[in-house]
């Protein structure tokens, strides 16, 4: 079990928050809301994509990443290369 | 009426994706995906939402900013002053 | 000559502020510094390449953009599809 | 000694070429070279202290944040923490 799933329920929470965030952005551009009022709340759903990514990665890297390195260095070694991609993609997304 | 309203059907469609993207990223938490492609899949929607708002604000500028200037100096740097500042929300976010 | 013209001096203020910055890192890996406090220093640096940037682009709107506009239609949008990639490529740096 | 210690020269000239493109643009500016040519210069630069930051982590996770795992369980979610929100500066930068 991945190692986020003792915080399922506050990820899903969250996620279903975004959403919300996705479809008010769905009612701004369908009332003709001011461009900038939309691109203040996109701005805002980016950083809350973000900050989930943050936590689900800390929670990553304390979990698998952790126990891999315990069980061997090559085990830990190998997980921290998958999660250093990951972060690539987060730093240039 | 907002520069963006010639192209909000495709706003629209590209806003429904992206709700898509996190409606599957809800499923991912729920059914214990692993992190790393929870991940991926939080890069692609972070990406897709900044796309959509770099149109936006491109559709913005042509159309609100130009025509501001064309009024008045004065108008058209207001209008500068306050996409400069969604810019910096972008970049930042 | 280009908007940033009168505010010349401040930008290579700033500028050999951001290269001190950069000089720093070098002697922080000589010298071993531990890993972490390098990388807050290049998230210190990167983010005055970012402010840099921002102001920049804000001149350049103030500027070249409204001028444009104030001469034409078409010399605006121009300006403005110039102006939309290189904030394009500051949001996904 | 800091896990990037084994490629402290490939650092150190990484850093020089990034010090370089700061002087470069401090001459650009001073030759009143185009703010768009300015501007993609910058996220050139940008994007090069990134792509050494993403480096040094990836060295830090491999080296001391597995070392410290394979001592102790809290020894390894310590570094996490810290490596963790080194990661979240990134990410907002």
């Amino acid at each position: 079990m991945p190692a986020y799933t003792d915080n399922r329920d506050a990820h899903l929470r969250r996620l279903r928050r975004i959403e919300g965030q996705v479809r008010g952005l769905q009612r701004m551009v369908s009332e003709d809301v001011y461009c900038i009022d939309v691109l203040t709340q996109v701005s805002a759903a980016t950083r809350a994509l973000q900050s989930f990514a943050l936590e689900l990665l800390s929670e990553h890297m304390s979990g698998c990443v952790v126990d891999a390195a315990r069980t061997g260095q090559q085990e830990g070694e190998a997980k921290v290369r998958e999660a250093a991609e990951a972060i690539a993609r987060l730093v240039r997304s």
